[in-house]
């Protein structure tokens, strides 16, 4: 299995490393489905450490609330593949990390459904401070696991970069 | 850049994730030069989630302290690459995650030296609650930032899977 899928992945990380570098902004992500590979996608490019604080993942439900700070009452109501509990992941992660800007990944990647929602259903968010940044896409993937996990690294790092704006330097 | 190293790393995971399952037991990981490596590669694994808990990435060094419990005074005296604080990631994590078992990687991947550290200095760490199944082990490994991160999953993996016991049923 590959890392990557043509060095798309590669190619968005590293002008997400860039521009968060360049702008002297912090970043952290909170994963459920991706297991890490956004991190360790954005990790993989040298000098990373100057804006990728770490991360979560919160493989198992309950550590969505213990760690990260969503709310118990919406995962019990909604179940952990929702809109407002990867937005919840997305600004936990960064209050986590001591973080600027918070991503995160939570959907079912196969290959069986989970609680009922389809293989494919994801959810990838952005929190940021700043007014515009933060945003929650849905996602209807297909593929196998690994294809599904790979295409949702590629969705939340596209997320980012139309999200944080590529002129704002650090305030 | 490939995820795998001859598919030698997801065949560790899938024998990891097989062992643990059995075994009915669960596992957490906290993650510094690996970036998420290793929890993405026991949760690329179909039905991981009955044995991995989640991990904490912790890249930046205070988050060592904060997320997992590693001693600040240990970290501010010999720096985030040092045997004890992979023993205290591993421990950290298995607490942090609500996991029986914890394994770590800190090091350095490069491509610069890191506080005096040569690249290519890593520990990887396991700690189990149960007698004989905690250890640290200490690598030079030689490559470039990826060979040395895909190594470092490698030899982590290996570790666990050296350390805890095959036989070992669910107490």
């Amino acid at each position: 299995m590959s890392a990557s899928t043509g060095g798309e992945q590669d190619s968005l990380a590293e002008q997400l490393v860039h521009r968060l570098t360049t702008a002297g902004r912090t970043i952290a992500v909170a994963e459920s489905l991706t297991g890490g590979l956004v991190t360790a996608a954005l990790t993989a490019i040298p000098g990373s450490s100057a804006c990728v604080q770490g991360g979560v993942v919160s493989y198992a439900t309950e550590l969505k609330a213990e760690l990260l700070g969503v709310d118990p009452s919406l995962l019990k109501q909604a179940g952990p593949v929702d809109r407002g509990v990867a937005a919840q992941m997305a600004e936990g992660v960064a209050r986590a990390c001591a973080s600027e800007i918070g991503l995160a990944t939570t959907g079912v990647a196969g290959p069986s459904e989970q609680g009922g929602v389809a293989v494919g259903t994801v959810f990838v968010a952005i929190w940021s401070p700043r007014p515009g940044e933060s945003a929650v896409s849905e996602l209807a993937l297909e593929g196998d696991r690994a294809q599904i996990r790979y295409q949702t690294v590629a969705a939340v790092l596209r997320l980012a970069l139309n999200r944080i704006d590529p002129e704002n330097a650090r305030q």
